[in-house]
């Protein structure tokens, strides 16, 4: 049985389910832990326990210190963290606006954080990317200057999947700092799309700073975290309190943290066969489109080690993607056009711009989920051929 | 019957226990509503027209239109948003920094917040407060200047429970407005404090924006709004997909938002019975602790009419306000020293020393529920009885 009862939902990419386990710590939690985890009573410690357990557990699947962990609303505000907060932070140190590198199919959190750290005279630089969605590297060594904070480049692109090499790029980023005697610029990513598949050890990726959220590995909407080393300093930009270590005050939202948390315990104790079985299914419905449809285009890499294994992102000639989507979805397929992360009336996506492709059609995502199956992939694949047959005709 | 297993909790000014009737929207909603609202497949339609009720209903209470309220994820990114919000877009339209005037006992999110301004050049009027908490109205007239973007001053104080006139504050600031034929400042206040037992109605209390949020109003942690009259311009800070009109991006926390709008719409149906009977408790803990314990000074006003229903705040002499609180603990009874939401290390209330008053042994604040009775307050004398006698004696 599924967790949801529709037909099919492939758009895991945009929003997950609750997995069953994390609804169940997300409710208890709710009902029996009311206190504010900064109350010296009772009700106060013990909400204040559950945040560190939390905290810990989150700590121990990246291999840093729980001190290295703090908790946000979710994506958008961690990447907003990490970029604004370095920009503050060295505005505040030196009197001077920073220099900011993200790539050009960063999610618009990042770019936009960024783009915004103009206001106050801050200088951005987007690398290019390849066809694949691969950082031009020789690009980057040539945009460092002495200003430069912080380089973000995501770890799984949300709309092609395309898995980054980042201990290369940190590579690069340390050899710099090394040889300029300096702690800049800090080496961000945004690794949403990564915990269902990869590895996040802090350590051996290289970065010193990372965002995770709860919204798409079967956890809670509203809850996800940045991930600092604790030789980062950053501003925090929501202050108060002085939580979270004094990076991010407000009332921690302890039942969501708690879920978010279970949830990406159960992603690092189920990636090796999620990685197998959606891998499967992946090529499978890759190899019977190419078969079955005809002029269907594929975009992000075709090496599968270079993307995550339940991303498919492909266009059909002639079929504009978002009638597709919603053809698809009168048949029970839910999908997307690009990310859903951007307004609904987004005309383009800025990752297929940036890999090259300028297609009027556009394409769409099929992002599959930890139960998707073979037989929902031939429903998938079915709707796929009726609904490219007839807007073609039309 | 209680809603939590405890003795007697007397810290609802710092968390509330979630309402039955909130858990069981929170859940469900949790459990059947997954899409991503900006989704355009029916499981993002769904979880958008969760979002639009929410909206709707909250804007009701408001007396405001639904575009009008941006979710967030709790008061302190709404009073980060308005003071920040408002810095930033006088910051990218003029090239310079702005001034800001906040009340001395402001929530440390608002002090806070206006203080990082400073980073960007900002400047910050802090206004001084009566012994009561009201705002001194001359020094207000006379911070204004031509850069002045926004005033701050909360609806109902969290430590002392002091309700200030908005109205009188809004016309001093209104009538500056029309003399210069300026939209600034902006008037804010934190209402936080005040859904429980005062009238939310923006246009009679004649502010342009209003924090409001779910954890003190036994509603969900992580969850809040900020009011904006449609006429007020700020820039976001938090960027990217452009979710909640272009004002707060980042994927909405739809159950977390749903439960939230229930708890304010049980407040806003509860209220004046609540306003009655917590009044009632509150008055008579306030008698007896005058007649049975000697050497009590309370803080913040005596008109009921000028303070929160739920709020006592009581120091002894003699005697210590951090061990007050423990040792009520350990006798079952949670109370706080002003404000929990401060960090747990805090030596002195900001509040009372811009009340004017400097006690070397401070004091407790006990903020009443909706189910706390008579019996409760008879436990919570003798328990004060008890530890202030020892705690003298030591």
């Amino acid at each position: 049985m599924k967790l949801w009862s529709r037909k099919v939902y492939a758009d895991t990419a945009a929003s997950t389910p609750l997995d069953p386990r994390v609804l169940t710590v997300l409710t208890q939690t709710a009902k029996n832990i009311f206190g504010n985890p900064s109350s010296i009573h009772r009700a106060g410690l013990e909400a204040g326990k559950i945040l560190d357990t939390s905290r810990e557990k989150i700590a121990g699947i990246l291999g840093v210190s729980p001190e290295e962990i703090v908790f946000t609303s979710g994506g958008t505000e961690a990447n907003n963290l990490a970029i604004r907060g370095a920009f503050e932070a060295y505005y505040k140190k030196t009197g001077k606006p920073a220099h900011i590198i993200v790539s050009a199919i960063e999610h618009k959190s990042v770019l936009e954080a960024a783009e915004n750290c103009k206001i106050f005279g801050g200088r951005v630089t987007v690398l290019p990317v390849d066809q694949n969605g691969h950082t031009n590297l020789t690009e980057l060594k040539n945009s460092f200057t002495e200003d430069t904070v912080l380089v973000s480049v995501g770890y799984v692109n949300n709309e092609v999947g395309t898995v980054v090499d980042l201990k290369q790029i940190s590579k690069i980023i340390r050899d710099y700092r090394k040889k300029q005697g300096t702690a800049f610029p800090y080496f961000h990513t945004d690794a949403c799309q990564a915990p269902r598949f990869f590895s996040l050890k802090a350590e051996s990726l290289g970065i010193d700073m990372m965002t995770i959220n709860g919204s798409k590995i079967y956890g809670p909407k509203g809850v996800g975290c940045l991930y600092l080393n604790k030789d980062v300093k950053i501003n925090p930009i929501q202050m108060g309190g002085g939580q979270e270590f004094g990076l991010r005050s407000g009332t921690q939202n302890v039942a969501g943290i708690s879920a978010f948390s279970t949830a990406l315990e159960i992603c690092e104790q189920e990636r090796d066969a999620q990685v197998k079985n959606v891998s499967t299914i992946r090529d499978y419905l890759v190899e019977e489109i190419k078969k079955q449809i005809s002029g269907a285009i594929f975009y992000g890499s075709t090496e599968s080690t270079n993307r995550a294994p339940n991303n498919i992102n492909v266009g059909f000639d002639g079929v504009m993607a978002e009638d597709l989507v919603i053809g698809l979805d009168v048949l029970g397929i839910e999908a997307s056009t690009g990310s859903a992360c951007s307004s609904k009336s987004k005309p383009e996506s800025h990752v297929l711009k940036a890999l090259g492709f300028t297609s009027p059609f556009s394409s769409i995502r099929l992002s599959l989920g930890k139960d998707t199956n073979k037989k929902e992939a031939n429903i998938i694949i079915e709707a796929l051929k009726k609904e490219t047959t007839r807007l073609r005709r039309k």
